[in-house]
This record gives structure tokens, sequence and C-alpha cells, in this order.
């Protein structure tokens, strides 16, 4: 199920990218700098849309190497421009699709740690029930909210992308 | 992994608790009636916020409905208050923890179907994967979202809930 879940999560950040395509031809027809919407945030003390973009790849990125036993390769958060944005997700997909299934094995009984959280440790069935999910969704979600709340013309089955309905 | 994914669901939904009373505390320093909060949006024509407490309970609920080959209860949508939200988060959660672990046996196999896709069905892994997920975090986060844009101190810990570190 580990291998299933950050496939879903690559699924849904992949996503994105039509997002990003929205937000530029919006930008376009309305004639303002796209930069606008990558700078821009729900409250003065949140951070803005390039932040949320960053960190939804590191929690898929963190995913597929924690829990496959690998380190994550480090992806520096130095992104200005939507062409840099679709790159970051880029290699963070390339990154997380190239691990495969049997390299999940044992996944739920690594030891994942934190940098803010010394001498501390989380199983790695937790990491991904308690961090990945809820964390990856949850900075996809307020990227695409940024964009919705700014008149982004994005709906509920761009976030959720293609489902597999079958006939009954 | 069907019963954990679902827990962790039911987590993160009790959550919302504590954003309600965040939302509460903030209208009475304000003083200001708490129902706008409730019927705020981040785009005029997204639902508001207590669309989103219904919906994600509804996720939630019926992912522990389908996974376990139940019929999930019906809860009619006519919310209004605070206390009301609070009621129906409290009967959701009632029914999906008194879903069993056991219940879930075969959930994977099951087949679930949409009254918005007529002739058409998902498998349960599908539907765990690609609707329960997605749509439980997005509504989530989306109503924390409204009451964060409106000056609600809700913050990520709050989203997350307690995690389960322990000492390395």
């Amino acid at each position: 199920m580990y291998y299933q879940v950050v496939t879903q999560c690559i699924h849904n950040l992949k996503c994105l990218d039509k997002w990003l395509d929205k937000a530029e031809q919006f930008s376009e027809t309305k004639k303002f700098d796209v930069n606008v919407l990558l700078n821009a945030r729900l409250a003065p003390d949140q951070r803005p849309f390039i932040y949320q973009v960053q960190s939804a790849c590191d929690y898929v990125k963190g995913a597929a190497a924690w829990l496959s036993g690998q380190m994550p390769p480090k992806h520096p958060d130095n992104e200005q421009t939507i062409g840099e944005l679709r790159e970051r997700i880029s290699k963070t997909v390339a990154f997380a699709e190239g691990v495969k299934e049997a390299q999940y094995a044992g996944a739920g009984e690594r030891k994942v740690s934190f940098s803010w959280a010394p001498g501390k440790i989380m199983s790695g069935a937790d990491y991904l029930l308690q961090m990945t999910i809820p964390n990856t969704f949850f900075h996809l979600t307020t990227a695409y909210s940024i964009l919705r709340h700014n008149g982004v013309d994005v709906g509920k089955m761009d976030f959720l992308g293609s489902i597999n309905l079958v006939d009954a």
C-alpha cells in the first residue's frame, strides 16, 4: 500500500501542472504578470503559492525516499518563475516514479527522523499516514485555493485528475 | 491499510473541532456573528465553510461504510450553526469509529457506485486512493483555509493534530 499511496500523491502533484497552465492563461487574458499569482497567499502570515508547491513536492519526494530507505535528493527552494516551478514538479515526479514497488518492502518499519525534532523518530507507517498524506494534500489544496481565490478557473476535477471509473 | 487510512482521516476530521473553537473565540473577541465565518468562501462560485465540513464528513462516512460493505447512514445537509456542525462531525466520527478493522476485510475488491455516475463503479482500492484521501483532505484544507483567510488563528499543527514521534 505504500507504493500505491505514494503513486496517488504523485498523480495529484502532476495535476498541478494543469493548474499552472490555467494560471498562465488567466494572467495572459487579464494582462498581468503571472508572478503575482506565484507570490499570492491567503493570509499575510501564510507562505505564498511558490512555497506551497515546493512543500507539496518535498512531501512526495520525502515519502518516496524515506519509505524506500534512501536519502532524498536535494532540491533547493530557489524557484521564482512558473517555468522553474514546472521543473521542480518534474524532477520530483521523476525521482518518485523511479522508486519501484519492491523498494518499499519493509517501509512500515523504517525509521524516519526530522531536522526539527532532534532525538525523535517516526515509524514509516506513521510517517505515511500522519505526515505524507495530510501534508501533501494540505499543500496541494492550499496552492489550488490561492489560485481559486484569485480567479483562476480551476475546479474539483482539476484537483482530482483522472479517476478510474469502470463499467458496472 | 484501509482501516489505518480511514482512522487517519477520522483523526484529521476531529481536528476540525479545535478550529471551530478558535473560530468561535475569534468571533467573540472581534464581536461579530460566527455565522459569517460559517458562510464564508474563498471564491464567489465556491461552496461555503459549512459545505466544506459536510463534505469532509461525508467522505469519511462514505469510506467507512462502502469499504466495510455497509450503506452509509443518511446525514442531511441542514446544518446552520456551529453547534450543528459539531454534531455533524460527532455523528460522523461515531459511525466511522464504530467500524472495526476486521470489517474492512476484502475492502479493495468491493464495488463502489456513485449517483453522479450511473452504470459505473470504482473498486474499493481506487475509491480509497482516488476519492477518500484526496477529497477528505481537499475539503478539510478548504475549510481550514477559509478560516485562515478570515483571520482565525489556526496553524499547521491544528491541521495535523497529534503526531506519533517517539524517542530515537
